[in-house]
């Protein structure tokens, strides 16, 4: 492949993934004007793993951790985005994303498009160390954002503890003092501020799952 | 500091990032439906550090470059966006940047204000290798989202190729490739369909300045 056709399928990648600004998730804003979009929230993401890699639980490689936050939504330009707490979607939730992942990333030329779809089975997998953490943080902010804008997310769907814990406990196999220091405690206080409804006690899922 | 006290201020920077997202450019999506804001640029910018480091000049610390591109424009949050042709507001923007890093910046502990103020740095100076690559991708994002759009921005706002080639021939500083093969093509195409004011020729221009 000479370099302008190589180069042409790059940047029709680049044009293609713009789309992703208009995939809107549940969370606000931590000011509560609008519903934030994917992008923005990868962005913030990867923000976030240059800022907390101290909290690792295990020594992460912080490139491939950013790359792997940055490129992990993309498929939800295709299809959507599944609320965390979608019972049907979530069942059709990974047929649908590999289909995207498949359309998506073969726009570019083959050795970085196999890179990409690697990049984002390692994220869905959550088996190495850097996909641990970027899962911790991808749990942690749609939380920071909900905590600051008073929970107006988890009110207006009246989600229960319980909902929320099935997912916020994959937090400290990533990262134990951001789950034990942060997350924890900033459901306790939803909890306690009636913005989430305390069904269960959080402390019997102290300990993530085997 | 201990450790709650230090993830204390860390969080409270990473809420305070969020603000990026309501800040907006001057530059349309490519779909032409809104204008692009910040956290969205940023996000871009640093998947096209990913997919095209190979055309770089030189040697670039991907990492590094990456984490430029995602941090630079938070000084937005205070100084607000200053449109690459606003001759009065380019005066005072050094100023204000520099005024808004110290604030935004600082909220984190010392040693990560640090590194953080000196990345922003570094990029304003544009005299490292990491820096003179994400400047070029710093150009070439918006050029090419007005292009998706036909030339929205660049009709609206009368924008003539003397104007745009001041900041775009910067781009052959950091990647030549780029220049040659993408942006001067772009901009000449773009001129030739009336989206861009052709009142002087591209290849006065071809060589960057001294």
């Amino acid at each position: 492949m000479d370099q302008k056709t190589r180069l042409d399928k790059q940047m029709e990648f680049c044009r293609e993934i713009d789309k992703e600004k208009e995939v809107f998730r549940q969370s606000y804003l931590c000011s509560g004007s609008r519903h934030e979009n994917d992008a923005e929230h990868a962005w913030h993401m990867a923000i976030m793993a240059v800022i907390l890699q101290e909290y690792a639980n295990e020594d992460v490689d912080l490139l491939k951790t950013m790359t792997m936050l940055l490129i992990h939504d993309i498929v939800e330009i295709d299809a959507g985005d599944t609320y965390a707490y979608d019972v049907e979607g979530l069942k059709t939730q990974k047929e649908r994303e590999a289909k995207a992942a498949d359309r998506i990333f073969n726009i570019l030329p083959e050795d970085q498009a196999k890179k990409m779809l690697e990049l984002f089975a390692e994220f869905e997998g959550g088996e190495t160390a850097e996909a641990r953490f970027a899962r911790a943080l991808d749990n942690i902010q749609p939380i920071m954002l909900n905590d600051a804008s008073d929970g107006k997310d988890w009110q207006e769907k009246g989600i229960r503890i319980s909902q929320a814990l099935g997912r916020q406990r994959l937090t400290a196999k990533g990262s134990e003092v951001l789950w034990k220091e942060f997350s924890k405690p900033l459901l306790q206080r939803n909890i306690d501020r009636g913005h989430i409804i305390g069904d269960i006690s959080l402390d019997e899922f102290d300990e993530p799952e085997e």
